[in-house]
Formats: structure tokens, C-alpha cells, sequence
């Protein structure tokens, strides 16, 4: 088994065997393959005699995305492991146990989830996870924190960012976030009931501009070890628990679009609320809740990250008066800047997001969007002069108000 | 010769000899050591018959400054074989020629510029070089131009930044710009007389600011491949000739530290003529050929730099209306920010420059000092307002009017 070969069930279960005290020698083994299969398999592999389980994960060498087939490096599997592992140093609650690493097959064994729900689904469901903003804060604040300049000695940063140079996986965000849905781009997948709203973003040249901050911000930007897609669907949730997974985009980049990420995708539920709830009082309700969520990511992020700065910040220049607060400015105007990019993306370009998709309703899905690249196009818009988190707040909720006429 | 040590002048020899298509075989070969001794070993290979010369200059395992010596990576020597050679493929008229690179010497074999001077040294002696603004100029665009994210494949530039890691020699620049010359630290190298001035610098919080958002670019900018040590001693001059030497402390950061050292140690030259100047009218002849060298490196650098992204861009995105102008405009206010810490150091520092320091006149050197001082400073607090170069001109200009009381 030591070069590259996709496992089947069989020769998944052989490799969970032989991995040490995980499971009782000879017991018995089941093997399912659970993935999607677009860019990797997914083994669940579970001993009968207790039900312990476990996962494996191993990295396909092509994407299947909508059909297409592009080749796809191996080395990501390991980008993720060793992510994964690093995320875990910081907070170990927040992120699945890793096992083992096999860099020849490309493929992570680790703590299975499957108790867990993935949070899309469950904001889909219309659940409510009082604990979650606690727990992304976090987890954002940790993990941004002690990877960067401020938290890591600056010379081991240095290396640390060498082994996470990714260009193939940056690649697919240049050209889904940050090109394609800014241009007619055959990639994109627009429906024809918001064809009018995307020809307004490729004229928009206020717009435009703006965009290309941001990603010249994301190509250069080497603040910190980034997840690097962070959304709903990276996240395993429960009520008492949170767990992120899949940072095989992870590279050194702008902290904000991590933290931009989250609220995008609790942004786009907004939206998607157009069709799910059953009445103008529950919808109000849960975007009320969705927006508090908001707030409380962000200033549990902020209080965490700020406080971590002041115990165990390693540079001394950055003790400077005022300087915390400027990076904390800046870091929330990145922030909003790169949750509108990606709210945008998920609605005029390649990949969607179930929340507004997954709407049968065609009018109520057309609002959706239309909301959804109302509240993204203002986010980019405002990203530069932003100061409190409310008003990336106000921007939803008068989008929600007003209509969504784009 | 397969491992590493010190050579001696025969060893250099007969290195020199085995290099194809260099030398006669067997003639009469001289050589003299000609370096400083702090950092590197500097062979001069001279062939008798011919008058051929050529450089062997072989990074030592340690650096000495001012009597101190710390242990410094050969791998030094790599960074800067593979830079000039870069350069050379970009503007090989602005550079020495690399004949050969030995990574278990660490030594590079290169071409002998002897027939040039060091620029420092001819800027001391009060000669102008009317070519210089326009060889630099295209030298800093087409180097940080097509090494950028603007102007290089962006994938291959992510892969070229990881072979240009470099810590420890962006530790010493983070270390000695952008910490010590701003606290009372025992690395500086700070005259009793302008002790007073030093003292205000550690007090001055605007400036303390400037100075950590200064040090966070440095840190995290990863926008093109600096040589990043881009002094005058740093170039090799004669009336029809600029050669860019010595980069070892290449690494990708901010553009404008680049652009920033040429036109710092312009200034510190301008300040030094307290020093060197006859008379008032010669100062004044000579500080308007510096100012007016200073306006042309930056026009000249960024009329090549806007030209080579209007027929090379390689970004899409990037042509959003309004993006160039924008970029072009940071890309001053880091020029002049980073120019203003370059001279900062250059005085209360440890290293300072012979512009400065070789005027014997205790008065004069003091008064030097102080300028230099003002200059530094007002630029670091100008940094994030400035809109032309000629605002770095008139703050330059105004010191040596109205005096430099700090």
C-alpha cells in the first residue's frame, strides 16, 4: 500500500485495523464510504463488538465539480492533516482528533463526527446553536492569533508559511471568489431570474474596484494560517459542540476572510429565510437570531483575540498605543469586505449553498438572491469604512426591510 | 572541496580555474581578498595575461558587526545566487553576471565590477551620476513588477516565494529597523550629543504607531521579491554604469521597502552634506541634484512600473478602473514611510552610514544627524497621507531650510 491507489471498503477496513489501540485485534469491522466523492473518499469505519468508530480520509487526485474533472494535488491531504493537527494544538475541542497521516495514500485518519449534524443543514432545519459563537470566536481568535506575527515567533512563522504554500486549492478561490463571478465567466452559474442583477455587478465599477482590493489582499496578504474554507459546510455542530473540519484550503493569508467566511454563510441563511420560514414572525425571529449570532462571532472573536494580544503577544513594537485598535479596525473592514465576496460568489458564481438553492419556491428563491447579493455587494461597498460590526448588521437588516432590489 | 570551509587565495584559484570558458587553461592566475571580512569572503581572480577578472564571494557562517559575532545561515548565499540570477533575467545590464553557484561553498562566482564604485563613496566624494535615476527606476520596476502578483504567474509566485524564506536575515532587519533605534536598546549606536534627540523618539507614540504599522508590512506583505537591502552601498556606479549587488536579504515583501532604501540613503546624503560641502552654494547645488534624483527614481520607477502593468499585467481583475491609481498611491506612502525608518536606524541605529560618519567636524556630523532625524521622522508620521513624491522633497527640503531641531 505505500504508493497512491484510492482505498476500496475492504482495504479501508485493513488500514483502520492496523493502526494502534484504536480497535480490539480481530474484531469486527464495517466499512462504509460516506463522501460526496467530488475531491476525496470518505471511509467510516466502525467496530461492532462497541460501536467506536472512526474516519478516513483520503484525497482524490482530481475535483468533480458540476461535472468537470480537473487534476487536483495530493499534497493538500497533507496541508489538511498538518492543519488539522496545528488547529488542534491551539483547540483541541474545536476540531476532530487526528490519528494518523499517510502521506504515500494521501489520507487522514480521524475522530468521527457522525453525531454531529453539518451546521448548514442544521440552520436549514432552522435550529438554533446558543453555544456556536462562543465556539467560533474562538476558534477563530486562537487559531488566527498564534499562527501570525503577533502570537508565533516570527521567524518559525516564516517556515510555518513555506509548508503551507498552496497554490493549486488558492488557485480555485482566485478564480470562484475572486474573478469569475465579476465578469460572464462560463464557470459561473447564474439563473436566468437574476441574469439582470449579475450584469449590474460586471458594470459596477465602484464595485469592481473594491474587489480587486481584496483580492490583492487575499494574493498578498500573509497575516496568518488560515483555514481557508470556513463555511457552514466545514462545520460540524451540535448543540453543546462545534467542530471545524476540512482545512485543505488552509494557507497564510488575510485573517479576515476566515472571519469573513462564517458571517457569509450565517448572511446567505439570512437570505435563504425567504423560503424556509413558514411565516413573517418566525422569519423575523430567526434572522434576528442569525444576526445576533453575527455580533456575538464577532465580538467573542474580538474580546478573545484582543485579550490572547495582551497576555501573549511576542512583539513588542505592537505594544504601541493605538496599534491594537487600527488592527482590529482594519481586521473588521477585511472582515466585512470578504463576507460580501462570498456571499456574492454563492449566488452568480460556480459552487451555490443549499440555504438558497434548495428553495423549490422560484420566487422566494429569485428574493433570496437578490437579497443575498444586495447585502454582499453593500458589504464589499462599505468594507473600507466600517467600524463596528453593526453595520455590517444594519446592512442586512435593511436589505431584509427595504426589499432586495439590486 | 565537497563541504564546506573557508577558502583560502590558492583554494579561490584553482576554484576559478575549473570554470569552463572563463580562463586560459593554465595561465597565470592573482588572487587578493578583498572583502570586509564581516559577512563574506570576497575573492578577486585576476588572469595576467588578459587583465580577466572575476569575483568569488563565499558567505562565512557567521556575521561581525562591531566587534560581535552570531552565527548566520549559509543558505544566504543560495538567496542571493538566486536572486541576482532572477535579476539578471529581468535587467541583466543592472546587475553583475553569475558564471557559477556552489551551495556546499556557498559560493557564488560572478562577474568583477571593479571598474565601478561603490555609489555611497560617490555620492561622499560629490559626484552625480545624471543615469542613476533612470537605471534604478527600471531596475525596482521590472524587478518588483514581474516578481509581483501584477506581473508573474500567480501560482509560480508562490512557489518562488517558499524558496525565498528567508528568517534570519528578516530578522535582522525586523531587529534593527524596525525595534531597536525606537527603545533605549544596547544595540544602537547613538552619539552623547544627539542623545536628547533619540530620547524624544521613544517617547513620540504618533511616531511609535507609524512605525509598528510599518513593521507589520514588513512582517506580513508578501507583494514581490525585494533585494532588501537596497542601500547605496548596495550598488556598484560609474557615469554610464548602475550594478545591484549583495542580495542576500532577499525575500517577498513590501515593494515600497525597495524603493524606499534607494531614497533614504539619498536623503541621509542630503543631511551629510552638513558635513561635505565647501559652501553654502555648493550644499545647495548638491542638495537640489539629490532632491531632483529623488523625483526622478520615483517617476522614472513608476512610469516604467504602470507600463509594464498596462502591457504584462497579468490579473484581470487588477484592471478595474481606479485599482492602478490606487496601488500606485500605497506604493508611494509605503515608499516614504519605509524611506523615513531607513534613515531613523542609519542614526541612532546600530549600523550607521559613512555619509554621516566619516564627518569629522563634531558640529557638522551633529547637525547631519539631526536633519537626518527630522527627515526620518516626518516621513514615518507622513507615510499614510502622502499623495506626490514631491511632498518628500518639501519635507527634506524644509529641514535643511528652517534648520532640524528634532
Amino acid at each position: 500500500m505505500s504508493t497512491y491507489h484510492p482505498l476500496s471498503e475492504a482495504q479501508a477496513i485493513e488500514y483502520a485495523r492496523r493502526i494502534p489501540q484504536l480497535f480490539q485485534p480481530g474484531s469486527d469491522l464495517a466499512s462504509q464510504e460516506i463522501g460526496d466523492g467530488n475531491l476525496n473518499l470518505v471511509f467510516r469505519i466502525t467496530e461492532a463488538a462497541t460501536g467506536k468508530s472512526i474516519i478516513l480520509k483520503q484525497a482524490l487526485p482530481y475535483a468533480k465539480v458540476v461535472g468537470e474533472s480537473w487534476p487536483l494535488t495530493l499534497d493538500r491531504a497533507r496541508i489538511e492533516s498538518e492543519a488539522l493537527i496545528i488547529e488542534e494544538g491551539l483547540v483541541p475541542e474545536l476540531v476532530p482528533h487526528v490519528y494518523a497521516y499517510d502521506a504515500d495514500l494521501a489520507l487522514t485518519v480521524m475522530e468521527d463526527l457522525s453525531d454531529h449534524v453539518i451546521m448548514r443543514r442544521g440552520l436549514i432545519e432552522g435550529n438554533q446553536y446558543p453555544l456556536f459563537a462562543e465556539h467560533i470566536g474562538r476558534f477563530l481568535a486562537h487559531t488566527l492569533f498564534f499562527t501570525s506575527d503577533l502570537g508565533k515567533n516570527q521567524q518559525e512563522k516564516k517556515i510555518q508559511l513555506g509548508r503551507f504554500i498552496n497554490p493549486e486549492l488558492c488557485k480555485i478561490t482566485e478564480d470562484l471568489i475572486f474573478d469569475d463571478p465579476y465578469r460572464d465567466a462560463e464557470t459561473n452559474n447564474i439563473e436566468a431570474t437574476i441574469r439582470d442583477a449579475a450584469e449590474q455587478l460586471w458594470a459596477d465599477k465602484e464595485l469592481l474596484l473594491e474587489v480587486a482590493i481584496l483580492r490583492n489582499k487575499f494574493l498578498t496578504q500573509a497575516q496568518a494560517l488560515l483555514h481557508g474554507d470556513l463555511h457552514t459546510g466545514s462545520i460540524f455542530i451540535k448543540p453543546d459542540s462545534t467542530k471545524v473540519i476540512d482545512p485543505e484550503f488552509a494557507y497564510y493569508g488575510p485573517m479576515g476572510f476566515d472571519i469573513g467566511a462564517v458571517l457569509a454563510n450565517l448572511l446567505l441563511n439570512f437570505a435563504a429565510q425567504e423560503g424556509w420560514s413558514k411565516d413573517e414572525e418566525s422569519r423575523s425571529a430567526y434572522r434576528a437570531y442569525l444576526t445576533q449570532t453575527i455580533k456575538d462571532v464577532w465580538t467573542n472573536f474580538e474580546e478573545n483575540f484582543r485579550a490572547l494580544w495582551n497576555e501573549n503577544g511576542v512583539d513588542r513594537v505592537f505594544t504601541a498605543p493605538g496599534f491594537q485598535d487600527y488592527y482590529m479596525t482594519n481586521l473588521l473592514r477585511d472582515t466585512v469586505g470578504f463576507a460580501g465576496a462570498k456571499m456574492v460568489r454563492r449566488v452568480v458564481g460556480l459552487a451555490h449553498v443549499a440555504d438558497i438553492d434548495k428553495i423549490e419556491d422560484v420566487a422566494a428563491r429569485e428574493r433570496a438572491q437578490r437579497m443575498a447579493l444586495t447585502i454582499g455587494t453593500a458589504s464589499i461597498r462599505a468594507n473600507r469604512q466600517v467600524t463596528t460590526i453593526d453595520e455590517l448588521i444594519a446592512i442586512a437588516t435593511r436589505a431584509a426591510e427595504r426589499g432586495f432590489v439590486l
